[in-house]
């Protein structure tokens, strides 16, 4: 029995579906730094098959999230694009935030992206973010003190919110994201903005580590 | 040569006072489930020793932390009976974030404390804190939809921070402190509150995670 070249090639293009898939899966629960091995396991196929199709685990990585990188730099262009720049900035920090909490392997791998690879890139969504902020504030919206850091800060500080309970995760995320938001802009009239519901969680929740 | 009783409870005295010492230290920057024999290994004792004067890890912490919870308390009692309540809501959660960013091991043995073994002084702190909301809402200073739970996300949200460097990590806290602090405010004016000063992190800067 031969292999003809063609069944090889399509033999190698499912390995390699199934090696993104099974990333995508274990990277979103439980980050980029899984052992690669787990996810050999997960798709049925060998280590060697999977080092052979990604030699590093950047280029796995960046397989797996090319998309979800794309459509948050579309994200960033579209805000710095919008006529009114305060919604622009807004819907920004909201779809950022969002992805922090459905995906903890995009938020590894997005900043990995602008870490690591590629500066060029880094630099161009730092440049529009300066604009986006820029704009926000010349229309009279964000604040004039808002630092570029301040979205750090806001990234961060969402991040700390996955040591809580799952269930309330979200609900906490919501409402630190629409508390910030009030306190970024220079126009909400006192107590005026309406936030997201509360969480039921006591002190004795807040006992995460990152 | 003998050892007399007396000087063989000095001896007790002082490997208790140096085994305190040594995880005061290491629970500060590791937190406090750093491996005891670590702990031993520092106060210059045996492990046998370390576990002769603190059976568990609890008793170790309790120790360790007693005074620290002690104050706390003292300032959620304070707080409380502040005769302007918006003052003593925000001296807590100042008090309470400072307390976060200056010692990994507090936070820790601070919400254990009030997870396990005391129920009733937890319940007391959540009973005080109820009491300090309401009255900083009733004189019109705290939002009327603050939740409790929204001292756990900030908590929380103030946690994930440590992942930032730590020449940033202070800056960025304070930062998110003053932001959430404005936005429970129903009486700041629009952008009238001043910030602490921005720190000069970038998005690259965001990559830790809890």
């Amino acid at each position: 029995m031969t292999t003809s070249p063609s069944s090889l090639r399509a033999d190698a293009a499912r390995n390699r579906g199934l090696i993104v898939e099974a990333a995508r899966d274990l990277f979103r629960t439980r980050g980029i730094n899984v052992p690669l091995s787990a996810v050999a396991r997960r798709a049925g196929v060998g280590v060697a098959t999977l080092f052979r199709r990604f030699p590093t685990r950047e280029s796995l990585v960046s397989e797996v999230f090319a998309e979800q990188i794309e459509r948050c730099e579309a994200v960033l262009e579209e805000a710095v694009s919008d006529p009114d720049p305060w919604r622009g900035f807004r819907r920004l920090v909201e779809f950022a935030c969002a992805e922090q909490r459905e995906d903890r392997g995009f938020t590894e791998a997005f900043l990995a992206t602008f870490t690591n690879d590629h500066d060029e890139r880094r630099e161009q969504a730092e440049t529009a973010f300066d604009t986006l902020v820029l704009r926000a504030q010349e229309c009279g919206r964000l604040r004039p003190d808002f630092a570029a850091s301040d979205l750090v800060m806001l990234l961060m500080a969402n991040n700390g919110l996955r040591a809580a309970p799952a269930e309330h995760a979200d609900v906490l995320s919501r409402r630190l994201v629409a508390y910030l938001l009030q306190a970024f802009e220079t126009t909400t009239g006192p107590g005026e903005g309406a936030l997201p519901p509360a969480s039921p969680l006591r002190l004795h929740h807040a006992q995460g580590q990152p």
